[in-house]
C-alpha cells in the first residue's frame, strides 16, 4: 500500500499518484484488453511488463531526474546563500500536516531535509487528525501574514471531515508554492497571463524535457490523465510551449492508438505499466510520473515500484525515457525549493 | 473589414474572430499547401471554397443556432417574468463602451435590444476614447456595488492606452458573465470545481451540441483556436464532459490529419475556409466559431460572411453542421442573457 511506502518522491503536498486513478481506468483497461490481441495490460500486481524486461534494449537516452534534480538544488542553495548575503533574507517554507499517516509523516520529513540541504527554512505544524478547520485555517492566516514564510504547503489528503478546497482557497496566492489556486491555473490557461507558481510536479516534468533539451514547439503531446495537480496542468505547460496537445483518460476508446501519435508523452495516472511498448511512436520522448507499488517476492519489502509505462519496453521504442523511482520523482520537492525562492525573490523584489 | 460590419453577431464582449489569428497560421497554411497536393486552402478573399459551393449536397443537418438562440431567449423572457413575479427582482446587466468604435457601438446596441426583449434590464456607459483607466475602473467599482446590476461587461477591444488585465480583473467575480476572470478560467480546467459563470461563445457552443443531442462522453474533438475567450475555454468544456481533446493551433505541423480523427470540430480560428472537406471524418459535428467577411461583388456589400469551415465541402462529409452566419454567432448573445439571468439567480437565492 503507498500508506506504508517510505520512498525518496511526493507530489509536493500530494503522496502518490494511485490517488490520481478514476475508477474508470479498470473499465478502459478491460476495453483496451478486448481491443487488442497483442497488447495486455497486466493486471496492477504483475511483476513485469514484458518478457524481456531483465534484458532490456536500454538504447533510449535514460532521462536522469536525480541528477538533474541534484543540479537544480546545487543552483538553488547558491541562490539561497546569495540572498542572505546580499539582502539577509532567508527564504521560508511552511508545512501543514493534520493527522497522523505515516506516508504524509516521510513526504513532510523529506521537504524539511530538502529545505535544510539548501538553506531555505522550514516552519512545521502537526495538528491533530481531529482537530477542526478552523484550526488549520487559523495556522494558514498566521503563516499568510508572517514576512518570514515565503511558501505554504497543506499536506494531503485532509482528513474527510475538512473541506480541502476551503482550506487550499485560503492560502494568499502568493505563497501558493503548490500552485493548485484556480487562478493560478486559469493564468496557466490562458494566453498573455502567467501563473504565479507552476504546480511542481508539472513543473518538474517540463524541466527535465527543458534541460535535456527536447524540443517541444510544433511537436504532439499526449498526456494520459487529467488530474488538477499533474495532468491537467503537464497539458496546460505543454501548450504554452507551442506543442499540440491531446489528453487521454479514463473515457478514452483508444488511448494506444492516440499515443502512439505523440512525440512526447507524459504519462500520470497511477496505473502501474498502463503504456506499453506498443503504445509508442518510435523515437518518443517518455516522462513516466506514476510511481506504484508493485507485489514483488524477490523484493525484501515484497514490493517494488513502477511507473505508468512498462520500463524495459519503453527503453526499446523511445528516444528518452524517465526511470521510476528516479525521474520525475525527485524533481518534484526540487520545483517546490524553487517556487520557494522564486517567491521570496519576488516578495522582495530581487531580480 | 470586421470595423465596418454591422451584423447579428458578437463575441459577448469582443468584436469578431480575426481578432483570434495568430500570425502563424499563414505559415502553418502554407506547410499544409506543401504537405498535401490535393487540399489547398483559398486565400483570405477567395469567394467559395469548392467547386460545387453552389450545389452543396446538404445531407449534413443543419445545425440551427437562430432557432436555438430564440427558443432560449424565450425560455429566459419566461423565467425573468417569474423572478420579477415572485420576488420583484429585475436581472440587470451593464455594458462599459469606451470609444466610438463602430462596430463595439453596434455590438453594444444589439446587446441592450436583447436584454430589453426578455426584460433584463441593461445598463449603458459610454466614455470617450481618451478617458482614463481610473474612470472605466470607477465606473466598474460602482456596478460593483449596485445591486440591481447583475453581470457586468466592458466592451473589447479597449483603446491601447489601457490596461486590458487590470480593468477585467476588477470586475467582482459574482458579477463576470463573460467568464473571462482568471479564477473562472481556472475554475473550469479543474476537476471538481465549478465556473461561476463559463464564457458566452464556448457556452453557447456546447448548448449546440446538447441540444442536437450530440454525445461527448467518450468522442474525439478537436478545436482549432486556443484563443482565451473561445478555444480554450470550449476544449475544457468539452474535457468536462468526457471527450477526448486535442487542440490544433498555430504551431500544428498537422492540423488537417488531427482534426479528420475528431467525433466533434470546434473551430474558432478567424481564417475564412480554412477547415476543408477532407480535414473532416465522414459523420463529423462540425461548430463554426469563425466569421470572416470575404470578397463578394456580387453582394450590394461588397462582401459576405464566411466560417472558419468551408460549409458547402462540410456539408457533403460531416453529420451535423453549424452555417454563418445562423450557427454559433446568435448563441453568444443568448448565453450572455443566461449567465446575467443566472448571477441574479444566484444572487438572490433562486432555485
Amino acid at each position: 500500500m503507498a500508506s506504508s511506502l517510505s520512498v525518496d518522491f511526493s507530489y509536493s503536498s500530494y503522496s502518490s499518484t494511485s490517488r490520481l486513478l478514476p475508477f474508470q481506468w479498470q473499465k478502459t483497461l478491460t476495453l483496451t484488453r478486448r481491443r487488442s490481441a497483442t497488447v495486455r495490460p497486466p493486471p496492477r500486481s504483475s511483476f513485469a511488463c514484458s518478457p524481456v524486461a531483465m534484458s532490456a534494449n536500454t538504447s533510449a537516452k535514460i532521462i536522469d531526474g536525480k541528477l538533474i534534480a541534484k543540479q537544480i538544488r546545487e543552483e538553488i542553495a547558491g541562490e539561497v546563500a546569495s540572498m542572505m548575503n546580499e539582502i539577509g533574507i532567508v527564504p521560508g517554507l511552511a508545512v501543514i500536516l493534520v493527522g497522523s499517516r505515516k506516508d504524509s509523516q516521510t513526504y513532510v520529513r523529506n521537504k524539511k531535509k530538502a529545505c535544510e540541504a539548501v538553506g531555505i527554512m522550514s516552519y512545521e505544524v502537526n495538528l491533530p487528525g481531529d482537530s477542526t478547520e478552523e484550526e488549520v485555517l487559523k495556522h494558514i492566516s498566521g503563516f499568510n501574514s508572517d514576512p518570514s514564510v515565503h511558501g505554504i504547503l497543506v499536506q494531503l489528503p485532509l482528513p474527510r471531515h475538512m473541506n480541502e478546497e476551503n482550506i487550499l482557497n485560503s492560502i494568499s496566492i502568493e505563497k501558493d508554492v503548490d500552485g493548485f489556486h484556480p487562478l493560478n491555473i486559469g493564468r496557466l490557461a490562458m494566453q498573455g497571463r502567467d501563473p504565479l507558481f507552476i504546480p511542481c510536479t508539472p513543473k518538474g516534468c517540463m524541466e527535465l524535457l527543458h534541460r535535456y533539451g527536447v524540443e517541444i514547439k510544433g511537436k504532439r503531446a499526449v498526456v494520459i490523465g487529467r488530474s488538477n495537480i499533474v495532468g491537467m496542468p503537464a497539458a496546460l505547460l505543454l501548450q504554452r510551449e507551442n506543442a499540440t496537445i491531446s489528453m487521454v483518460h479514463s473515457y478514452t476508446k483508444n488511448p494506444e492508438e492516440i499515443t502512439r501519435q505523440a512525440d512526447i508523452v507524459i504519462s500520470a495516472v497511477g496505473v502501474a505499466n498502463l503504456v506499453r511498448g506498443s503504445w509508442l511512436k518510435p523515437g518518443a520522448v517518455v516522462i513516466d510520473v506514476g510511481i506504484n507499488p508493485i507485489n514483488d517476492a524477490e523484493d525484501p519489502r515484497g514490493y517494488r515500484l513502477v511507473g505508468d509505462v512498462c520500463y524495459e519496453e519503453a527503453c526499446e521504442v523511445a528516444s528518452a525515457v524517465t526511470p521510476v523511482p528516479g525521474g520525475v520523482g525527485p524533481m518534484t520537492i526540487a520545483m517546490l525549493l524553487s517556487n520557494t525562492l522564486s517567491s521570496a525573490k519576488r516578495i522582495h523584489k530581487v531580480e
